[in-house]
């Protein structure tokens, strides 16, 4: 990974925020930065060059990993001492923090070491908006582990039948990801049958697969550090007129955001051209969440495929499409692809079949 | 659970810390109080009652488990939801947030959406602090999870072979806690076997398992919520005596971490008693970490046994006790049980064997 190049962006926008230095601790944008991949890091780019700060714990695991930056490993917390040596700074700076990722007890710590001229400057998604475009080498990696997941998903359709506990379900799935190299799951994995599928976030329980009904599957896997993430719905017994309904305006909703993924449409109508096939065929109200996601190092991360979102989408974005809908104390359905964004075409990297499978 | 009790002890609290409502977002704390096992919610308590705020996605899910407090969906963020109910207070009050959750952007959000009278202010630990004293009822559940675990790592070591992948040791571990009824594991399975035992957090990888070294093992399971934290380390092939000394200074420190822990005394002290003994081996200098951690509902949670730390331990803490020795490029060591903090006599919960297997 180029990790020179990314801190080298980051800095020449740093002015660019009237900052001097910034300190990102949100472990993905610091692995994203300089390779560190364990969880208690900070990583300090700017007028004081690029250093990195652990603790005692990472000292090997530090020396291996961090690439385009000096290591410093700390007795205390490692704010604290990227603190401490900004305090040794003559004059008057202006620091960085991450606003969505630093807490009101972090910064109140960090104002405590750091020297009373540090002026901190909370910024918003300063390092997800860089990582919001994924270059070549990330986009393999996130194919991979789509292929990953989706080779796991036809392995695991013959352990589902009424009576088999859905956690079982997911020990196969977790059990198959694992062996074919996957790091963990990107996700609690989601097993919801019956009428659990009207739960958005069924996560797999203690509940026997029913007679009929659907069953939605939602998981991904982490391989290399990337993030994949897929939903299908399949139906245990004979589907009858409405569940196939329902299932064909989800499946259409779907393809009608796929077909919007498109270099220079905003994230917004990506979300309403799935939104409104949806409403047409009446099943508007029962789809409550947003449309997508993108994805990368974390599972969820920018931009947002929803309602009103203005980000207009372009190459090297990576974002799931996966409207559902979820009718109470029946069932659910939810079907979800990843796709990148392209120069002329998107490329949908999910290739598993979404025709209903009637088990 | 008694999630009135907890709401109740809770709010008395709130005129010592003179704020008239908090607002609690950090989802173990919203689940400690309201039973809502889902990420996105927002539990208000205070003068305004008891006001669950959560999105689309979990309506269903929220009327099932939220207990003793009234249940809004919102269409936007939960937290915003809840600004806007405290906008209509007649009078100026104050919100107590969590510092250590709170993130600045959120504040700021928070602070635009509510109403200008309201201040806020930052409240540090204050669930976590009621959440340190276990309840019978959460000890029977910590219990249960440190079982689980324990009966797996039987299992598991059969699989523990030179030429084997750490990840298919995990793989193997991980499907039997499923099949055995857990929820997830509760952290990214450590197994880190010759050189990388050195590494402290050593997640699995896919390194094969070598002719001779250490195997870390540090892992645990999540049931009915409650977490469970247990590390063995076993020796493949014939130990030489350096190896046999290094166990033998790791399991006489735990031991001693072990036997101090005891009602009044505080979390520092325990820290010392097996930071002596390592020391005193020699070994000190590769005991790089602290010695243990609160468990519950996280995995880790205050307290926390550190130099330096004078929380005093009471009845119904639950503690892992694990110091370890690591010395780079070579190899390291770490046992770690939980303990529950007695009226008279503390408990260890781990059941399992700490003789060195020598595989």
């Amino acid at each position: 990974m180029d990790y020179r190049g990314r801190q080298k962006c980051l800095m020449e926008n740093l002015a660019l925020h009237r900052v001097d230095n910034v300190l990102v601790t949100h472990p993905p944008n610091v692995r994203y930065l300089c390779g560190f991949t364990g969880t208690a890091g900070a990583l300090l780019l700017g007028n004081v060059g690029q250093v990195f700060f652990t603790d005692g714990r990472y000292t090997q695991q530090a020396k291996e990993e961090v690439e385009g930056a000096r290591v410093v490993i700390s007795r205390s917390n490692p704010v604290w001492a990227a603190a401490r040596m900004l305090q040794k700074r003559a004059r008057r700076e202006a620091l960085g923090v991450e606003a969505e990722h630093m807490s009101l007890a972090a910064r109140s710590g960090l104002a405590r070491e750091a020297s009373r001229g540090t002026r901190l400057r909370p910024l918003s998604y300063l390092v997800e908006r860089q990582r919001m475009i994924k270059d070549a080498e990330e986009i393999r990696k996130i194919r991979a582990a789509v292929l990953l997941a989706s080779g796991l998903f036809d392995q695991i359709i013959q352990f589902v039948r009424p009576g088999v506990y859905e956690t079982d379900v997911a020990a196969e799935l977790e059990y198959a990801a694992r062996k074919a190299g996957a790091q963990e799951m990107s996700f609690p994995t989601i097993v919801a049958s019956g009428k659990r599928s009207a739960l958005p976030h069924g996560r797999a329980s203690r509940q026997r697969i029913p007679e009929r009904g659907f069953v939605v599957f939602d998981f991904g896997v982490i391989l290399d550090g990337y993030c994949s993430d897929m939903t299908r719905t399949l139906y245990v017994g004979r589907p009858p007129e409405q569940a196939r309904k329902m299932y064909s305006a989800v499946r259409q909703a779907q393809q009608a955001g796929l077909d919007a993924v498109a270099m220079g449409v905003s994230a917004g109508d990506v979300d309403g051209a799935a939104r409104r096939v949806l409403r047409r065929a009446g099943w508007g109200r029962y789809f409550t969440h947003s449309t997508g996601h993108g994805v990368g190092l974390e599972i969820h991360e920018p931009p947002r495929l929803a309602a009103g979102e203005r980000e207009l989408l372009c190459a090297g974005m990576v974002v799931t499409v996966e409207p559902g809908a979820y009718v109470p104390e029946e069932g659910g359905v939810r079907i979800e692809d990843m796709v990148v964004v392209g120069d002329r075409a998107s490329e949908v990297l999910t290739p598993t079949s979404k025709e209903l499978i009637a088990l």
